[in-house]
């Protein structure tokens, strides 16, 4: 076959915030398989705030580009032709192909999906590594107990919707940060949150203190900056902070301080880092937990998705300028029957 | 009795590092105690970086101070007139007398000392709160384990030391943070630190890197600011930080940011904010643990004592300034005979 995979490719570093222009476009011929290896076609591409560090060439990613190369990133794929004795043609797989329609894979760190769980696309989302996130951070570090009033930051997203969903499940009083009206009501009425702040109509410390009037005794990071100071602000005494994402530090060339760290003496607080790849093992556990959830109507989510992998770079500069609602993915092909 | 009992007062709040003229001098009657009273005579004024914050109004603590006060502050006592049932002519206490020479007391709070056990100028000191501060942070809070890298700041100080020694006796590698090349000769050859880093010959970050090659597993602060920042980025897997002090913060109207916490997040760290009221039923045993090791000759510490309540106003600004060298007391009155 000649030609046939599209491909969006990295161009430059950004500067700040991402721009479209900082990809390029790319059509190279569909891959053929060696043997043990499968070819798949792209269905989703997800985006996720880390990709911004990668295009950074951060050393805190393995992952590293070069100008040309396709962009790296999650994917849900169809196999297509399989030379692997453990995948079929047919089988629905997250598999990091990249921002492209096609891709080969040896199968390492390649997870079969099961669809009759939920959209496939929900692999990259709520039942994949941002809600493994959500899950183990909340489950294992944040550790809200019955009654205890825990926050989340970019509660609509896919780590803070699993997270905030996750405290409500444990029996705690939940309240959300987001940047809309429109994201602080679906976290209420369909995320079943006790409140939400939108941090967009300002004095965000004395909306959480109208919100968490006995104070916050555990909060879920996804932003850092201004929103974890407010928050600091707020504790209640043995608070817990766990410290996810820091969205905004991403698009800067030198990271910014942080808060005082003051109050968290004050409050005999424990701030703690999450790096989703020490819960590993806990995918099985969480995708169990969180699908029975799904089946008896007590979890749910939102997915941004964007069509065609020509729009993959304006939506990913959307995601990084907070412009999203719920999970944001690209749809590169159709979906297999279900 | 008329007058003889000197007093330095609270005369405003300074600006910035406090000056002697921050403080004013009294004379008033010795007091006289009433029934299920005392009165004591001061033998040792402790000077303490936090009786800043007091001075700033902070409401972090409890106490409050209007121009004239005489200034708050631990102190050993000698009991020369009991009419409380508790307490006998000749007991030495800890007591909060304040800058005086004399105060009364209900006994409330106050502890009496074991003269046998050590100087009982150590009651303000390395057997007092700064040592239940070192002792239960670094048991409770940091934790090393056997061959792991501890470091700490203010390391020549009461809580420091306390901290860096118990440390080694659980096994750690030890690393200092002090100011001088002196107090760091010291806490190698006295306090039997492994290694000690002079902050003020610059790049701390690379000292530390340079003196703990593998990272440092856990961080007792006794400091904030620059130092804790040069420790973020030299941390370990898995490290601990404890949050006690923040000393350059307390001479500011405005507190300072933090560090980026980016870092504690790659290496998964944990922070936690001590205040020592917390552990102060871990008193008895931190005095029965440092005092065994204080007769075996395997735990030391270093006192700087100015002479004379009038001095004590300047010998507090020194500390302030990171001039002391040791715990900082003011001798007020002679030394019980032992």
């Amino acid at each position: 076959m000649s030609g046939g995979n599209q491909q969006i490719t990295f161009l430059r570093s950004p500067r700040g915030l991402p721009v479209p222009e900082d990809f390029g476009a790319a059509e190279v011929d569909i891959p053929t398989p060696g043997a043990g290896q499968f070819l798949s076609r792209t269905i989703y591409l997800s985006l996720d705030p880390y990709y911004r560090n990668v295009m950074k060439n951060s050393q805190i990613y393995a992952d590293r580009l070069a100008p040309g190369d396709v962009m790296v990133g999650e994917t849900v794929a169809e196999i297509v032709e399989s030379r692997h004795p453990e995948f079929k043609n047919g089988d629905v797989v997250a598999v990091r192909n990249g921002w492209q329609q096609y891709a080969t894979s040896d199968g390492q760190g390649v997870r079969k999906i099961d669809p009759t769980l939920a959209s496939v696309s929900t692999a990259l989302g709520v039942l994949g590594m941002p809600g493994l996130t959500g899950y183990a951070g909340t489950v294992f570090l944040a550790q809200p107990l019955p009654g205890q009033t825990f926050v989340v930051s970019a509660c609509t997203g896919p780590v803070g919707c699993t997270a905030g969903q996750v405290a409500r499940h444990m029996g705690a009083r939940v309240v959300g940060i987001a940047g809309s009206k429109e994201k602080c009501d679906y976290a209420v009425r369909e995320l079943g949150f006790d409140a939400c702040v939108d941090y967009r109509e300002g004095d965000l410390r004395a909306q959480l203190k109208a919100a968490c009037p006995n104070g916050i005794d555990a909060y879920f990071d996804n932003v850092g900056g201004a929103t974890l100071e407010a928050v600091t602000l707020n504790l209640a005494m043995g608070a817990r902070i766990v410290l996810c994402g820091m969205i905004e530090a991403y698009s800067m060339d030198t990271p910014p301080p942080g808060p005082w760290l003051g109050p968290l003496v004050g409050a005999r607080a424990t701030m703690k880092g999450l790096v989703v790849y020490d819960h590993m093992n806990r995918l099985p556990e969480m995708t169990r937990v969180i699908a029975r959830w799904i089946h008896e109507g007590s979890f749910r989510w939102k997915e941004d998705i964007s069509e065609g992998l020509d729009r993959a770079p304006e939506a990913f500069c959307r995601l990084m300028r907070g412009q999203n609602f719920g999970k944001s993915l690209v749809q590169i092909g159709a979906a297999p029957q279900s």
